[in-house]
Order: C-alpha cells, then sequence, then structure tokens
C-alpha cells in the first residue's frame, strides 16, 4: 500500500513513522509512505499557503492552490486509485469499521489541515471526510497518525505474534476482560484464583461474563445490536439484575 | 503544567513534541513535558517488560512491576497533584469536554501501553482510563499525543490569532459553515455571492442556515440536545422540510 500525507509540519511524522508498527511495516515493504509539504507548492511570493475568510471571521483559512497542486502531483508520481482523505471535524467518525475499508485500498491520501479551516473547494478533491472524535485538535497530522496506525496493523503479516488481534476489544464487540500475568502475588495485589485454576471452561465462562459486565457498565451502547448466546444473554440479565438490586 | 508520559517508544514523541502548538508551548514554557521509558524501570534480567495471560490466550500483557516503579518515580520529581491517565479501549471515550477538565490540572501522567493490554493491577494506579475512540491501535502514544494536542491547545496563552479557538467546531454546538479564501474564482470554482456582498446581517444568517444544514445532514445526534434561538429553530425545521421533500 502506497500512503501520501499533505502537510505544513513533515517534521511530526518523523518519529511515528519510525518506530513500532508502523516503522516495521515500511521496513518490510508492506507500506510505501511520503510525507508532501504542500507549502512547497505555493505560487504565493511569500511562500503563504493560507488567508483572511470571505465575508469575516476570525483565523486564517487554506487556500486551495498548494493541496489542489501537491496533490496533483503526488497523484502523477502515484497513480494508483485509492481514497483521498480529508482530516476534518466535520467529517463521519472514524471507527474500525472505516480502518476496515482503508485497508483494502492500494492508497491512500490524507490531507492535513491546520489553521481555523479549509477553503470549501479543497472538498471537491477528496472521497472521504473524516473526524477523529468529537474534540478540537491543532492539525490533522495527529489524526492522520492514528488513522494510518490502525488501517496498516489490519493488513494481512504486519501483526507480529505478540501483538495479535483476535482478543481485541471491538473485534468481538464486547470491551475486554480483566487479564492478569506474572506475578500472581504483586505486593499484595492478587490475581483471581480461577485464572490458576487450569479448568479452561470456568475461565472463558469467568472471562465472557466479566467482558459483558464491563461492557454493561462502561459502554451499553455498545450491547444494543450485539447478537449474544443463550448464555451470554443469561448472564447479561443477572448482571442487569444485580445493578438494580444496588 | 507538567505532562510525563510512560512508553515502551520514546522516540515516538520526537516529531510531536518538537512541532507545531506543542512545540510552542513547550519552547515558551507553559507546558513541561518529560517521556519516560518504564523498559528502563524493570528488574527483570532479561529487560523484558511482558508476559503470557494467565488462564491463556493470545499475545502478552505488560506486567506490573515496571509501571509501578516508573510511575513511583515520576511523582517522586514531580509530587504536583494531577491525573494519572490509561490510555485503553476500554476507558471512558475521550472529548472536548475530557480536554477541558484535564486543561485545569497541574500535571497530566499518560500511561501508554502496547501488546495485547495491560495487567489488570496497573488500573489500580490511575485516575482515569480514556479511549481515543472506536477504533483499535497498535500502542497508547498516538493517542497519548492526540489527547495532549486537545489539551494543550486550551490552557491560556497558548494559541495565537492565526489558529484562534472561537469558530471551532464543537464550541457552537454545530459543524463549521464552509469557509472560503481567496481567490473569488480558483480555476473555475467560486466563492458564493453572498460572501462578497459586505452585508454582514446576511452572511451572518447564510453561515448559520450552512452550519445548521451540515450538521442536520452529517451529524445530525449533536441537535439532539442542543438549545437554539427562534430564528435557527425555523431554519432547521425548514432544512428538514426540503429534506422530506426529496
Amino acid at each position: 500500500m502506497r500512503i501520501d500525507i499533505l502537510s505544513l509540519f513533515p517534521r511530526m511524522f518523523d518519529g511515528p513513522l519510525h518506530e513500532s508498527m508502523i516503522g516495521n511495516a515500511i521496513e518490510n515493504k508492506v507500506i510505501d509512505v511520503g510525507v508532501t509539504n504542500f507549502r512547497d507548492y505555493t505560487t504565493d511570493k511569500h511562500n503563504h499557503v493560507d488567508d483572511y475568510p470571505y465575508g469575516g471571521g476570525a483565523g486564517m483559512l487554506l487556500q486551495p492552490q498548494p493541496i489542489f497542486d501537491a496533490l496533483a502531483d503526488v497523484q502523477e508520481k502515484h497513480p494508483a486509485k485509492g481514497r483521498v482523505i480529508l482530516l476534518d471535524p466535520a467529517g463521519v467518525q472514524f471507527n474500525q469499521s472505516v480502518a476496515e475499508d482503508f485497508a483494502k485500498e492500494d492508497h491512500l491520501t490524507f490531507i492535513c489541515g491546520h489553521y481555523e479551516g479549509y477553503d470549501e473547494r479543497i472538498r471537491s478533491l477528496v472521497t472521504d471526510e473524516v473526524s477523529l472524535g468529537d474534540y478540537v485538535l491543532t492539525g490533522g497530522e495527529l489524526g492522520a497518525m492514528v488513522m494510518i496506525d490502525a488501517t496498516v496493523r489490519l493488513i494481512p503479516g504486519v501483526l507480529g505474534n505478540a501483538e495479535s488481534a483476535p482478543g481485541d476489544s471491538f473485534s468481538s464487540g464486547l470491551l475486554e476482560y480483566p487479564q492478569y500475568t506474572r506475578p500472581a502475588d504483586f505486593r499484595g495485589l492478587k490475581v483471581p484464583d480461577i485464572l490458576l485454576s487450569g479448568d479452561h471452561g470456568k475461565i472463558d465462562d469467568w472471562r465472557l461474563q466479566q467482558a459483558l459486565k464491563r461492557t454493561y457498565e462502561r459502554r451499553p451502547d455498545m450491547l444494543v445490536d450485539l447478537k449474544l448466546s443463550g448464555q451470554a444473554r443469561q448472564m447479561l440479565a443477572d448482571i442487569q439484575a444485580d445493578a438494580e438490586d444496588l
């Protein structure tokens, strides 16, 4: 997969693109990433890429010309079809299913804004407008890194065993059950006896019950459309009854 | 504000902590940031920080000892009270109001996990368990950077005029209206006439109507609890009627 990033702050990607899973994916040539500073494309003699909004208002807007021309250059060099993604708070919320869609593409291009916002015409260039969540960030760079991380780890062959995905939250539709590793007694804090019992049927039941309980307490919205087994439905009914008794 | 980050991949923060708004806030001594590799605190002779889960299962878990001891050291050096935040998919969803709470603190410490997850006992150390959104990331580092960005920009004096916050999405409760800057005609794509009219009353009405329309189309959930003026309520009713006519 080819990934291009259009940004005014290419150095922000220095660490994240050289470490951990993304760094390994680049080294193993599973992905190939380029960061383009669209300031290099401005035709403005002072190298400006932003200007005041028409109609008044605070802040500066990114002008269309540098981004149009930087994207055209990227697409000429890397013509593989794919998505052009605008990082924007007014976009659709990024989630695991968006990451799964992105992971199937041959080419992703992220346009990272800064300052108050984009000239509206920049939206005509993109296939997707995506928001990281309901919070305001200074620029799109961190959002692009998050989306790249969530996407690239889904490409087959990228994850090693130590980081393997099967028990991940959201893939089961439930939050993760509590997990413990050695030592069994850490400064008086002990691992639940059941996990030391060796009885895998009971351990599986305990884990399901704990995952249901945590999801019920913290993210009941995740349970609404979830298909549960008969055993899980009974466990959840018991958890609800206990909660109502309090 | 003092910010500490506990991470196995300190180099991931190299770019993001030296550029843009966060870089400026550090240079201007508004914030002071330290990144601690908790692998430096392990008492394991092979420098391991993770081990297999009790009860079986895929992946490795972070052990309690390195994180307990790294945090104790950080808190001894920087005793200001504050929050200890665990980046975890089972946490509460990060949003603008969490960022506003964090921005009032004197000390924030972010614990960034990796691999399959944390030993449950690590949760006993923290004041907050926070998730960036409904997607799976390789580690907590990118999430910590996002939360730091969203938080630090709310500290008074951090943002310059070019990045000022008044028109930001979410502060008005509506998505941003379309914005335009020069040129008025870019390769045939034109700025709406109204924005060139100089009639500020009409421009304000158009912007409100466009913000309502975009929010209605993309994020109707944001309108549910929003208090609207009489004028805005009438505009929204018209937008709904138009949509139903289609």
